[in-house]
């Protein structure tokens, strides 16, 4: 199913990872021994480490360049990336950079590219034709995903219901590619299938594929912005086919950068935030005063997040 | 066919249009004039202006603050504006902003989300339910588009051809959809359309859109940029679908800011990039001397891109 | 002591707050009354608004494109202000811009051009003079920032000494001055002062300048990029001289966005960050258990930063 | 004259020039050379590369992920190269990153940061003290800048001239600093100098040094936007303190993707925009028509700048 192109990277890929260079460069073997490596995700796609520059320490160097003699206060190496990631001060973590070769249905790569601060080259339907590649959810998650959707008066998606859905989701991807293909004219090499007609271009046969086809592409980030961009595609609230790419990238951040990834854990994944009246509520609450929704000054909503976030039941 | 909150939009924009303020800012009576209008582009899409801050002026006022006396020099705006345009100095035009509403077919969304240095704020198929509405190319460009395109051994599409395309792209459009309405059941007000099965959730059942359904956005960018876009995607090169929405552009920057449009027409559209070699050669033409590809130090491909750079035919 | 250029940008800025437009754009009345008008800052700085785009209701419209239906469930635009930056949903931020003109000295101006995410022209000392303003802190400010600056182990800077600092900065940015002067060895209109001799080129001469002297840009920025460099920089942790300028923003954010600027207030401003082990604490607390510096799991440094952060004394 | 931070620097940056890592990323033996190695720019200046990722191929990977088959027809990788440079596709070039560690005088930083594509940490004076280290220009480049600095209408700088305006500059500088550590009242360690009087904190110490203190910074960016800096930056027009700095990033650049180099040579600093005007002018040129600025259609500046970029002489 795979076409040639697709498949000189695949070969090219084999190729450099049994090479071995000599460097100066700072390295991380806990990555190298992933580097290049796929690791697959839903049913057709992956997310790969292809390079990298940078580790802890160039964090933590960056940073002592910047604050200077304010960091002796902070006088070990991992003090001062959690009092960086504590405070804020972003910079230092845009110093490390890392890019991953990742193979990402549509639907989701548009979500994904609304984070500006990367890089991206992306596999063009406009010169190249896209491989038979689809994506189908596994009946649980379909089920577990509705289910959660608030707009969604119905029970439960049966497993009936749900084996229903899947087959019109396989017919549609079948016969859109099947009419691709027909309106493309063209074979794997870019031979006409059918001599006695032309072929639609390919920026305009792309059209008929559906939003679940896989694409792929390069995407280069720097520390900082993916910190950023895991916090939010890992949080629960995220849509599931985005959360499990991020959460693969979590394993990679620690096998990259350990004691960033470790800060990154206390300050933002675990951390919450509280707002003015939060904060009041909070300090009432301490002083052992009683605080209900009612006279808190939040609206049921607000106080329902608060109690969430504090893991509380009241 | 159109939703609930479409329609909340379009009778918002409808109330704004006949509102008057007075303002101090600087105010451009030939754009306010066309001020959330929406131009028709292709077949379902549309464009139009809802906000704006600056004009020519600002951009003058701008570069005299940064180039100081060094614009006397240049002492008529207009001449300072072509000034600017010619060095490449872009921060001035960086100080005006232009808001849009557009709709358009989402795999020429896709090509256009790759300028980042735009604000944009799409309408999300994760909350919201599409409307029926899908780009179908006229015979006329499916034809014209497919003749161009390299990869086409065969000979051009022909009008049953082209009507045989159409007839599949409507049917995979129209039968995709209705399983997209089938697989959330819901009605336009959120309410099942049947009451004995659980729906899918949005975030999901969208994956079962082709790529030529309408999308639609709020893109916000600086001059500049603007003029950077409109530049690669008002080209000759680009492609057909995305073509048609940076000529509609061209006509709006032509109102806002007139004497920067002179300028970026005679600099950017109609201006030509010489390298060091073709730079030589145009030296050798014009002294009269020989010079063909075989002697020119260009690939066969680089002296006949150069050749129609110059409107030469050597 | 100002030069023409200087003047001139004065007499054009009065010229356009007597102008009156008509305008189909949002318009912001509180924020028209105070357009172009200088707020003085320091002892030679201003800041001023000298045009926008967007008010609340901007945010609100981009955001109920996004969220669709979604944007339902907070049904009033003050609400869903609300929760747009309790959720950092910042996009909706970006489709409103303003432009300022600011007079600010060079150190602090170094400090500011660190937001990469704003548009900036500065008045060029490589083609212009700059003029004889430069800035000196007040007495009370010089003591009160040195007090609390760490590395300071003295007592505090009696006034005596406060007046001998501030004679040291006269004295020399006097001098450099003169000598900047002498080296260009030009007038206020560009004439040789002295024929006998050639100058030095500005972009040369300047070099002499101390880091105190005054400098000025137009700066123009979107309200989420605004909001953030405000939280930053109005922060008691920021450096008194850009503090002024930020707090003066602040009251500009009031005039202009009203209802986002409260939102801004109670989840930015008034808002606290628990990291993983600070909420573990927190919970701790409302339990009515005890916990200490010691069995808390926190640094010394980061328990104080906690319970200052909590208003709490423990 | 340095002090203990910036001595902790070099050691650390000794430490790692001798280091061995192995590696699967790809490594550039001619850039590994030089790496952490510091090029002498300016009488104290100085830029070494402390990191770097990706080569000539990890562009063209990139490139042909995005073109797909559309780039077989420049099949070798030097011609793709050269396709992308020429047609501006420049998001390839952006998957190649690389650190230096740079130390400029302060009005040059100044004109640098203006280059918002980048990522900086800078050596702060607001909490470290600053070397005593300032930029004297060389008498020679004092002369020559001055003559051809438009500004000035007297004669060339005399030796004697230069001779006093270098005296100026080091006395300004000197006693500048000298009362930067008479505020400051601290040691290299931070301990009082005179026991009986505070010290002024360092966030407003600073504001009496002269605009050519050298200032020191780690500054990352992407092979594309290095290639924009290094185009503007190595221009003749830029001023000679900023140009030395590009000067050694070319000779880094060619070292480091050497393909890449050739072809920007070729695209970039060889080459020449045409406006519409000017083609025209060419074409009647090359037609063996007569045409002079009378009858050209162009400014006289315009047309003396058109005919040095085309090396004539009309």
């Amino acid at each position: 199913m795979e076409n040639e192109k697709t498949v000189s990277i695949e070969s090219e890929l084999a190729d450099v990872s049994n090479q071995q260079f000599t460097t100066k460069r700072a390295t991380v073997p806990a990555l190298e021994d992933i580097l290049y490596t796929p690791h697959k995700v839903l049913d057709h796609g992956f997310i790969r480490v292809v390079d990298y520059m940078g580790d802890d320490n160039a964090v933590v160097q960056a940073a002592r360049v910047s604050y200077g003699k304010g960091t002796k206060k902070v006088s070990q190496d991992r003090g001062l990336l959690r009092y960086l990631l504590r405070h804020r001060h972003t910079t230092p973590f845009e110093m490390c950079e890392i890019k991953f070769h990742i193979k990402l249905p549509i639907f989701i790569a548009r979500q994904w590219i609304r984070h500006r601060t990367a890089n991206v080259n992306e596999y063009s339907a406009r010169y190249s034709i896209l491989d038979k590649e689809f994506y189908l959810p596994s009946p649980e998650h379909l089920a577990a995903q509705s289910a959660t959707n608030k707009q969604c008066r119905g029970d439960t998606v049966t497993p009936e219901e749900a084996q229903k859905v899947l087959e019109i989701l396989k017919e549609d991807s079948e016969r859109c590619y099947a009419n691709y293909k027909y309106m493309l004219n063209q074979d794997e090499n870019g031979e006409p299938q059918d001599e006695t007609r032309a072929g639609v271009a390919r920026e305009l046969a792309r059209m008929n594929l559906n939003l679940n086809y896989y694409t792929q592409w390069y995407w280069k980030i720097d520390l900082h912005n993916l910190m950023h961009f895991v916090a939010l595609r890992a949080d629960s609230h995220a849509q599931y086919e985005i959360r499990v790419y991020a959460e693969i990238m979590k394993e990679i951040l620690k096998r990259w950068v350990p004691n960033t990834y470790e800060a990154f854990q206390d300050y933002r994944e675990g951390g919450v935030n509280l707002s003015r009246i939060g904060l009041e509520i909070v300090q009432k609450l301490i002083r052992g005063e009683q605080v209900d929704q009612g006279n808190s000054g939040l609206s049921k909503r607000e106080w329902k997040e608060l109690m969430e976030s504090l893991g509380l039941d009241i």
